[in-house]
């Protein structure tokens, strides 16, 4: 519960990844960026406000100006201690003012801006009536490859979070399944990942049988049987980084159709990673894991993007989607991730974490992709 | 880990919750409601989705028209379970459509909507963009008082979660306090909150000796002494409706001066409590609690409103602030808590929740207000 990110980085890191986001914004035609609590908040200067309420927090970076933090009086205690506060200029306002007069002093009136996807409406319309003259891009929109390469050390943390994960799946596979219900291994498998070193569990699917089949399902009270196939999804934060890994486990032995489907989503695993190089596009990725699938006859049981981006958060750019034609760029991290799902029987899904090398991709996930049964 | 809120309401409850919402939206103008996932979405149809990301879910109210769900195709099958799901319309989107577009054939194309103050901006700048014809405001702005007004099943909610977190405090006051961290004493808190029934612990402030003279302070590593003041301020969610009390204790004997802050603080509080009655203002409730602090000499170390609503979330309007004349209705429930936060020093807080009766109030928390010393 304190107000900081865990991560190792100092003010001059934050002073380099703010002057680096208001650069590329003056390069992509925007006079600034406003940033809200959250992931880009914590990746630009570290700080996560002790709870996100309808008090206005906001990062305003502007090229060649010093970053503001527009922050409630009660919350700039907190914020000073943020490790990017050094290199910040804190505006505070006080209850009853009215913050969106506070932040428009620091805007241009007719400037264009882009804003944290997940800023509160309520405060983008309290903008765009204090600065009529102001129009706005969504982050993702504007910049969407803001955060999407990582750093040496980012790497680093990525890949530490990823081998937690993979001590995690080591560990659960031994775990009894039949007999339990899916919310008890989902416990155990949080459990595993905080033991391994995650502060944050942010999902544990464990979808079991005919609940495979809904690539959302996440856990719930049905009893595991012997004969089921079981989705395992889990992810979170170590040290303020992202993990997220899945493998689909047999409870005793599978059929031959249970193994050809799973054999064919590890094919279409491979294919995808495969894809991974500098300069691929996005949706390259997506094709070559959609296209093992689809020439096998099970495309229209593929109801997803092939893979999302992974860093502070478990769920970000770049995406691995047709119509992505973002090319990859060395550093960049993402899932790759097909699945197929047969309704009212069962699912597969493969995952792991890629990141983009100088010629090529390198998996962060690093356990059996064949098929594991367990007990 | 479900998709659904635990509060005890049928889907018929629901329906008559969005069929008022959209009544009380045509009532202002508005050609409907845009509600995003959180608690506006719980309240009106029981719905959480495990996972709040990038992806549109977005709920539909226009008085006359059925109330449609956008939702992402991977999400409807949890959508379909949601308690208020009978009530609904679900209209999916599949990965790589226009979510956008999809909500637009559903709005008239320049009405004005009234829109969750939580909605990402993203989304409401794909909705702008998607129909420049339309206007928005935030629900706050809007509707401010769509859900203040509480019914008797809901106020019962209100009166166990305040009533547990009561019994939460009466446990507190017996643990040690001296040699222990603010962090152990908040573990102690939320474990308990989590006894009397608690499913989620939004906050369990431990504020001790000069750190309760931030009023946002949470908790640190700092080790309690004797002679601290300690402020305890904590709340969670039973049953899907909120508790937050707090009392400042002392470990061992007060001076006269800790006393005389603690005394005031509390006169405080019971002032802006018997400001509560049907048809005052809201900021009566301020200016009755604040006048006690100011005529003491203190009023600049009052540094916060008085008071906020409470519901399904642990903060929600009504505000008792200077300038919000918005009168007060029989049912609606929020904090009365002043506070007097001396810098470097120490800090007093004392909070109830508070309910407008038909003739006054009626306390959901019940514990001495007088100052308890602990060990």
């Amino acid at each position: 519960m304190t107000g900081t990110a865990p991560a190792p980085f100092t003010a001059d890191d934050y002073r380099a990844r703010m002057d680096r986001a208001a650069r590329q914004a003056a390069g992509a035609g925007l006079a600034g960026l406003l940033v809200a609590p959250g992931p880009d908040l914590v990746w630009l200067t570290g700080y996560t406000p002790t709870a996100v309420t309808e008090r206005l927090t906001l990062l305003v970076l502007a090229a060649g100006r010093e970053p503001v933090l527009v922050v409630p009086t009660l919350e700039a205690p907190d914020a000073e201690h943020a490790p990017g506060a050094p290199a910040i200029t804190l505006r505070d306002w006080t209850d009853g003012k009215d913050p969106y007069a506070v932040t428009a002093a620091l805007l241009d009136a007719d400037g264009r801006f882009g804003v944290s996807d997940n800023a509160w409406a309520m405060h983008l319309l309290g903008l765009q009536r204090a600065l009529p003259g102001t129009s706005y891009a969504s982050l993702t929109e504007a910049l969407p490859m803001l955060r999407a390469v990582k750093d040496a050390a980012e790497l680093d943390l990525l890949a530490a979070a990823g081998a937690a994960a993979d001590a995690a799946f080591e560990e659960i596979r031994k775990v009894p399944f039949a007999g339990r219900r899916e919310t008890d291994v989902a416990a155990d498998l949080a459990a595993l990942l905080r033991r391994f070193g995650h502060s944050q569990v942010d999902f544990t699917i464990v979808a079991s049988g005919p609940n495979g089949a809904n690539p959302h399902h996440e856990i719930g009270d049905r009893v595991i049987e012997r004969g089921d196939m079981v989705v395992l999804d889990f992810g979170g934060l170590k040290d303020g980084y992202g993990s997220d890994t899945s493998r689909t486990v047999h409870v005793g032995e599978p059929t031959d159709e249970e193994r050809r489907v799973h054999d064919l989503v590890r094919e279409a695993q491979e294919a995808g990673f495969s894809a991974v190089r500098p300069g691929a596009a996005c949706q390259d990725v997506d094709r070559a894991a959609r296209a093992v699938i689809a020439d096998a006859g099970y495309g229209e049981y593929f109801i997803h993007r092939t893979g999302h981006g992974i860093g502070v958060t478990t769920h970000e750019p770049p995406y691995m989607i047709e119509g992505e034609e973002q090319p990859l760029v060395p550093g960049m991290c993402f899932s790759v991730e097909p699945g197929v799902y047969l309704p009212g029987r069962f699912g597969v899904r493969i995952e792991d974490i890629v990141t983009v090398t100088g010629d090529g991709g390198r998996r962060l996930n690093n356990t059996a992709r064949e098929m594991v049964t367990v007990d």
